[in-house]
């Protein structure tokens, strides 16, 4: 039976690969395509790519060009989602590029643009591990870590469009430097790339690990979620407890922001949390509830893992183009 | 001139101290009554004295029973605004208070209640040192920390109306304990407590300081902000150092909420900073902008004293009750 109906396009644009989907307007995911990223190319050529899986996915869904009502792209870094901007996107190597506009110019069709983590937060929020929620917020752990609020329905932005970064959170001032070159972020201390460093640190200070034997057998050069399940189900000393204290430091985060924000619901989402779901968030949840200021009713606030895995963004970002265009309209 | 205008009365539960002010409807304030809290009494007793401050702040303002509109009271501890009942107030001994309704009951007239930095929070936001702001943030340093966070002109009360709690923010996972129980929060670090605790260590590891002196001479057996004063301005090197450092938490604590919360105003409030000032708050703001992880536009940000002293709080309060009796009419 064909599809007659208006679809939106998601778009989730990672430093390594973009993924495209096609979503109907109760949120089926009609078709999905997935395409490498070349850092190395100029962003007018990334855009005419863009363009091209736009065509692809729909093509793949059986959707008709007239079908598409907008394309909404989750980016990595500093977005003006009101003019399409991305104004500072360091894994693409963007600066100031206009996405919205010249996209939507190549496919005649509006095009919204909105920062990776805020999508990916909407999508767990609308369709994922937090439907239901009030009040929520999404922290996502991968090489670094990226969060997102959202208060009464919708992401909270901020002054300057600039809320959410929980990464960046300092809970140990004189613990090790961060990319942002401060010290003791959360991110230095629990994302996966702190998570490699202080497993090749153990190694090199003479601890027995197979983490660097299970990445040659695979072929891989960095500590992936995958090589850390692994190492994990085979009880590696230095994995499990380098993993042990990650937990720990985002528990306090956890725990930090809740005592901000008093969210009813946490969703940690990103590669490690997909893969090992509720091993990974159990003893974050366990030292988040034990630090709480407001122990009494802490079950209250839901820590969960995420659900939706490499959809959430694709599908956010849909859930927000949608909402987006029905307001203007 | 009498004045024939509707009043609310505004009051400031302390630990030590209530504080009562009229206030008309251009927010003028019309009239101040103070009383020593007696924590030893029962809270039927507080209520009664509390219904007499009422009574005396109305004379005191030569302003007519049928004029008062409302009364509205920030109390310490954790309140249900809803119900008026204060359910958890340490300091006051309090354990599930029905404030607004055994009022109410005694003066015939709305009660209004709600947390007391909320209310500071609110009063410094609409009628001090944060007018203007569209996204706030207030932190009350004084025995303890505590903050409140505005958004979109209205406070943000979170999923259990726990939402504001900056002082226990952990940013040093191994620090001195705190009154919650945690380690590391900041208000084990910067608050007037936490900065007697250092210089009295430092005085017993054989430091010299005079404030030890400066307390006996004024007959105090607390380090008061005013104490506080008078040792930084004698350069007492010991209160220099332990100050510095104390900002210094202060200034990444300020940053941490910054990047979760992105507000485009900071208020700091309480005691030392109403003495102290700019000179206070200067080196807050220069570590709180060296840690933004968004420092091209960090003044857009500002971070300031509060101005409104001890009225803050029922100033707050007061506005806070017109907004919701207005709301509800």
């Amino acid at each position: 039976m064909p599809n007659t109906q208006e679809v939106i396009v998601g778009i989730d644009m990672g430093g390594t690969s973009v993924r495209a989907l096609v979503v109907s307007p109760a949120n089926e995911i009609l078709a999905v395509e997935k395409t490498a990223t070349n850092p190395a190319a100029k962003p007018e050529r990334i855009i005419a790519d863009l363009a091209a899986l736009v065509e692809d996915v729909l093509r793949a869904g059986s959707v008709k060009r007239q079908q598409l009502r907008a394309v909404s792209i989750g980016c990595p870094g500093a977005v003006d989602p009101v003019h399409g901007i991305v104004y500072h996107a360091p894994n693409l190597g963007w600066e100031k590029v206009a996405l919205g506009p010249k996209l939507g110019k190549l496919l005649r069709t509006p095009v919204l643009v909105e920062n990776d983590v805020n999508v990916g937060v909407t999508g767990e929020y609308a369709l994922g591990a937090g439907q239901g929620a009030q009040e929520l917020v999404g922290i996502f752990v991968g090489t670094g870590i990226g969060g997102g609020i959202i208060s009464g329905g919708r992401l909270y932005q901020g002054a300057r469009g600039a809320a959410g970064e929980v990464g960046h959170m300092i809970v140990q001032i004189d613990g090790p430097r961060c990319g942002c070159g401060n010290h003791g972020c959360i991110e230095a201390l629990a994302s996966r790339t702190a998570l490699e460093r202080d497993v090749r640190a153990a190694i090199r200070d003479g601890h027995k690990s197979m983490v660097l034997k299970l990445m040659k057998e695979r072929g891989k050069d960095r500590m992936t979620s995958s090589i850390i399940q692994r190492a994990l189900k085979k009880h590696d000393p230095v994995m499990l407890k380098v993993m042990k204290r990650a937990q720990y430091y985002l528990g306090v985060m956890v725990s930090n922001v809740v005592n901000l924000l008093d969210p009813d619901c946490v969703v940690i989402g990103g590669g490690i949390a997909e893969r090992l779901g509720e091993e990974y968030v159990a003893p974050i949840r366990k030292t988040a509830y034990e630090h709480f200021l407001r122990r009494h009713d802490a079950e209250r606030v839901k820590i969960v893992p995420g659900i939706l895995g490499d959809n959430a963004g694709p599908l956010g970002a849909a859930v927000l183009a949608r909402r987006r265009l029905e307001r203007e309209s």
